[in-house]
């Protein structure tokens, strides 16, 4: 395992830097939450993608979020059969250890895995079709969202794809049967969030007319 | 789906303060990744804990980082099965499509998940060996990790099986061909990492010796 | 005095984002303020209970409400002893200087000094009694509401308490020469409130028939 | 006890707003808080001037400050009388139950019990002098910072006095052996802040100078 090494430098500087001004800072708040557990109030299932980091737009602080970040922001729906399920254990563990109160799924423009699907759905990207390609597997969870944008223009489509990557995940949540209870009983609400890259806008979904609205 | 709520307001707040001040001070930047796609330097594989934040041990900015966080940051071996892998995907995208230099595990103290796998190898959570357990399916994961922790004393395997997340996950990394192929070339290194929640310390492993030193 | 630190990172990024936004767009008001004096419509008295913020509840703006806050939200009775007197202070500045119109007394349910006094009063708390307990010298307070709920049973003496925190405060009010007297005079006027933390429920009180009733 | 009535009108309708909005949208969290209990990661002692509301100023939600409030946010030094001490129970219960990381004193511009302080100790107010007045008495806690500003020009009097406010508040904190004993642990800091009401700048106690340097 040759290509195992110790950190880079340039991380072990960075560290260096937090350790001696942020952690230093806070260090009586990250004993505490060593000491008593993390308690955050809410759950975030957002995009692995570099440019959306939810702990800078919101300014998520040691303790606040628990966040889950997968390809594209998607959660599967409910398939207990077995098999590792990294999102579903994810979203277990939340709801029913933490029991936060939110879980908040935050969709992007410019999105590389909702571009994926686009193009695998609509043929042009065959080799996501293969069985031995993840991100293509892992896409298929969309497939339902791409069926229901048929009618939408071929220029809208990206984004009306990146909206149904947040709609059909809040949907699939609601197949746990932990969540529906929870969220039933008026213990937990769920949110859909959708943030523009470039202009950092915000909207989010407002089911009461099923649009996106800016925040 | 009435539990499908707009954003809460001290969301939209916290939201508009980075809007004003992060946002705008950086606006050339972020709609130069959006224009020009994001290129991270590496990828990080980290746990869903909310006092973990590697963008804050790091200093992550926009666009320095791919992100993947699931329970006890886990990559399971390679599987190409069909079914949805969010893991592997991510993986997969980070290493043949972004082609990030590096792929970094980070584990941490106090791992919930960790802790949870403990007690289910040793018989004490009957619960998480169920079929329909989410955490304990996951978990699986890191049961080879726990066989090869057999001789170390009581008080210290919580610790060494979280050393075993990290090194299990870098093992299973280099199943993934399209891993080895680029680490063996040379364009790809891995890096396991453990952090002290409490103490704020940065273990980095060293696979001369098969040990983590403080960084 | 190495604990004494500047201003933690994270607190100040909220305020930057307070000032770039909340600020930015009520400048005026806040200028105002500040040139012609503060004039607030009412006084408020609450406890320092983290879950219980009377300036959400009212949607408390700056200049409208003069809050005190301390433990179980008490007023001691009128002791001009020359001694220390922060919450009688309080009340003297609002009622002689700013001669507000109104004086609020908000309880709460699930009050941690409500409670500490109960378990002291029925024995349960023994260092709770000692002469070196703040907390349990201020509960002193509340001694004589404890003897009126003798009768109540068990299951309800937290609630009733509770409430006896809110009128035991009313009543030490009125032994203040200066609140009687614009009281008297019809230029003042005392209320009591309770609310239920969990349901969001607010219970005013009702002097004719000496109940709480919701709002 | 005439002057006691029910909740007037306007705070009423204001609830109702509260409870249709804020309550509904965050009503999951406020139950969560309501049956795990508080853990706040702060105290603030601020003023209770209607003007400084430190839930705006850091955009604080339920359950993350807990917030005491008196005139002038002044802290007495540690004296176990076995009288009643509001502040002192206060601190006492937020350092020894709460068991928080931080303790932030927030004096401001323009402080009512500042300037009748600063006249008092000039001798322009007689009647702050008597033995009768609770703002007085109060105000003595801020004498020795009156006497280190001899020499500060009659015009900046005022804001330094201010400025003594936040520190005498310090230096009495470390006089509680429970705050000394956290502080020396490194699990708990204090933080000096001053706030200008007209300008919303923020300023923080370096003790490194000994000044207040702009947020």
């Amino acid at each position: 395992m040759s290509s195992i090494k110790p950190l880079p430098n340039f991380l072990a500087q960075r560290y260096h830097g937090w350790k001696a001004t942020t952690y230093d800072e806070n260090k009586a708040w990250y004993r505490l939450l060593a000491s008593e557990g993390q308690r955050p109030r809410a759950m975030v299932i957002s995009c692995c993608d570099s440019r959306v980091h939810v702990t800078s737009i919101f300014g998520a602080e040691q303790g606040e979020f628990f966040i889950h970040r997968n390809i594209a922001n998607l959660v599967p729906p409910f398939e207990p059969d077995g098999d590792h399920h990294g999102t579903s254990a994810a979203v277990e563990y939340a709801v029913t250890v933490l029991k936060v109160a939110h879980v908040v799924v935050l969709g992007h423009s410019l999105c590389g895995g909702v571009n994926g699907c686009l193009k695998m759905c609509s043929g042009e990207a065959p080799e996501l079709e293969k069985s031995s390609s993840f991100v293509g597997r892992w896409m298929d969870i969309l497939r339902p969202g791409y069926e229901r944008i048929a009618d939408v223009p071929e220029e809208e489509k990206a984004r009306a794809l990146e909206y149904q990557a947040v709609l059909v995940s809040l949907e699939n949540l609601l197949t746990f049967p932990f969540v529906k209870e929870r969220a039933d009983a008026g213990l937990l609400s769920l949110h859909g969030l959708w943030t523009d890259i470039s202009e950092g806008t915000l909207h989010s979904y407002h089911p009461d007319d099923g649009e996106f609205h800016p925040v």
